[in-house]
């Protein structure tokens, strides 16, 4: 069982900077996200992407504020526990709750931080008979760790930017790197199509377009797929297929715990601290709404800052400690560091 | 008359920032601030001491964050009223505002956003008999502009990081600097002190201490100053005598334009857009308060957001627009500019 004071579900930029003002309150997180890696869309989506709304930082790449958040928060050494999703939540008679994800890991908490952006991030899934039988037998959705497919023979489809950027990362990884697309023309930042183009004609990856997967063979593990190509069918050998489709964001198992949800976001209490009509349940960011609700990421910034307070108040009741400026009061991190600005010194000239 | 969509008062992080969510929406903004260069308190008070808990920036110095700001909004052409107070509010008939300042500048504008921060930020003034009568005649409250002092005798007072570092600063401006600090102790950054302390030495600046200005002289401006040291009096030729005891934040004539104060701060509706009593005169930032009020940077960030697209909603009625992921809209400037993500190129690949 893991156990915290905040558990934040979501590890886009407002669960984590919520890592951050809950540390200036001494409250330790713990973050789960169905995405393998923290940054939620940001990363997933468009780390190398501008974003110019970030106050005081005109222009940033996605995957960079994801880098400065997470040198942000780490003095305050957040929990993780990635690529699996919250599912069942239980509130226990102390007021405090268990949440169970998807496979099964425990996480006992005294409030919980609902960040979850547009929600969990699902792959598209082809519509190929038996697919579903090869679920962590031979088929992916995400590529967690590439190290995974090493010496492998692998077969992605999709063509977008993902499908391009693995193609061209994982052929120096894997054996063989096949990429179907059921159309001649790709979808992506024009660097990644070049060099593509260019890995295709010194056949570092075989390119077989405009075709699909049409059926995936093997008793215990994949170990072939079907393609169709030209109302032709060949039948190649792999260890792993991978469609990268894109993804939908849904809210999950987190729409059956009671929240009271409006236009696929969870209602929340604007006026005060962003908690739900669960008391020690919060919701921040994208995933909320009220009157007059932006989902930018800067508005997340403060819903958490807000509900941080809160849970300290709810925690230590009659207690007086409120978030003020860094600059006066320091940060100590959990790990022992400390950072402040230089005090003025008083010295006599003579 | 200066004309503009959003008036803001108050030149710090919230003020600034209001000009670029105003700006998505076509808003121009002005802003006035008592100060003579943007960016509040962080310029004035603290440029060169970090500061921890801007989302995404770990560790910014005050000063740099100013000039990002400043950087970030460039393209929305903001037009400024330094040096000057807001004194006097007319609502007119058609619910827009005329705002004059102190010096008589008049501005004219459809909704006001008071981002006034601890309040305007007054010099503390010596007790010395007749030293209003000099004001704009010789004494100088703040260094506007060091090129003014250029090759005159100029007197400053204080002890602290301001009179530290303009002494020095100004040593190579002026034809004389002298500084007279009622203690023989200085307390600032150790640098600024020891830099004074061989400034002294190498006779760039003339240092009387302990000692205290007593009176001032001149008929129609300053001529000479009277210091009390050691219970003698002595008189010195001065142009200028720049007395630097801080400033102390007073919520100024804004307190008499009939705005509902709380504690020293406006109240505001929190649960809708940080509107006032006063129909279309907001209050964002640290100048505000509300159940559940921070004081942080980045609250009023958000505040100001959400009072543009309210400002928006009030100019434009029945009109739809939101603010929206600057990544996916881009950023158009009103200097002709455009700022957008790489847009995905289709290409066929052969």
């Amino acid at each position: 069982m893991i156990t915290t004071d905040i558990l934040i579900i979501g590890a886009g930029p407002t669960g984590l900077f919520t890592v951050f003002e809950a540390g200036l309150l001494k409250l330790k997180c713990h973050i789960i996200d169905a995405l393998p890696q923290p940054g939620g869309q940001l990363a997933e989506l468009y780390p190398k992407k501008p974003i110019y709304d970030i106050p005081g930082l005109p222009d940033v790449l996605a995957g960079d504020l994801v880098n400065n958040l997470m040198e942000q928060i780490k003095q305050f050494q957040p929990g993780f526990t990635l690529a699996e999703t919250a599912e069942n939540i239980d509130k226990l008679d102390d007021g405090t709750f268990i949440v169970t994800t998807n496979k099964g890991t425990k996480h006992h908490a005294k409030a919980i931080a609902i960040a979850g952006g547009l929600g969990t991030f699902e792959p598209r899934k082809p519509e190929i008979p038996n697919i579903a039988f090869y679920k962590e037998k031979g088929v992916e959705y995400f590529v967690k760790d590439p190290e995974f497919f090493r010496d492998k023979k692998i077969v992605i489809a999709g063509g977008g930017d993902s499908a391009l950027d693995w193609s061209i990362f994982l052929a120096d990884v894997a054996s063989e790197v096949t990429l179907i697309h059921r159309r001649n023309e790709f979808r992506g930042a024009l660097d990644s199509v070049e060099k593509l183009q260019e890995y295709k004609k010194l056949g570092y990856v075989n390119l077989i377009t405009p075709a699909e997967v049409v059926a995936l063979h093997g008793e215990d593990h994949l170990n072939a797929i079907t393609i169709s190509k030209d109302g032709n069918q060949e039948t190649i050998e792999t260890d792993y297929f991978i469609p990268l489709f894109g993804l939908t964001p849904k809210l999950g198992a987190i729409a059956n715990w009671g929240l009271e949800i409006e236009k696929n976001a969870i209602k929340v209490n604007n006026a005060l601290d962003y908690q739900t009509n669960i008391s020690g349940i919060y919701a921040i960011g994208d995933v909320n709404t009220y009157p007059g609700k932006l989902k930018l990421i800067l508005c997340g910034f403060h819903e958490a800052t807000l509900m941080c307070q809160s849970v300290y108040n709810r925690l230590n009741p009659g207690k007086k400690y409120v978030l003020k400026y860094t600059t006066v009061s320091g940060v100590d991190g959990f790990d022992g560091t400390r950072k402040e600005a230089e005090k003025a010194v008083v010295k006599s000239i003579d």
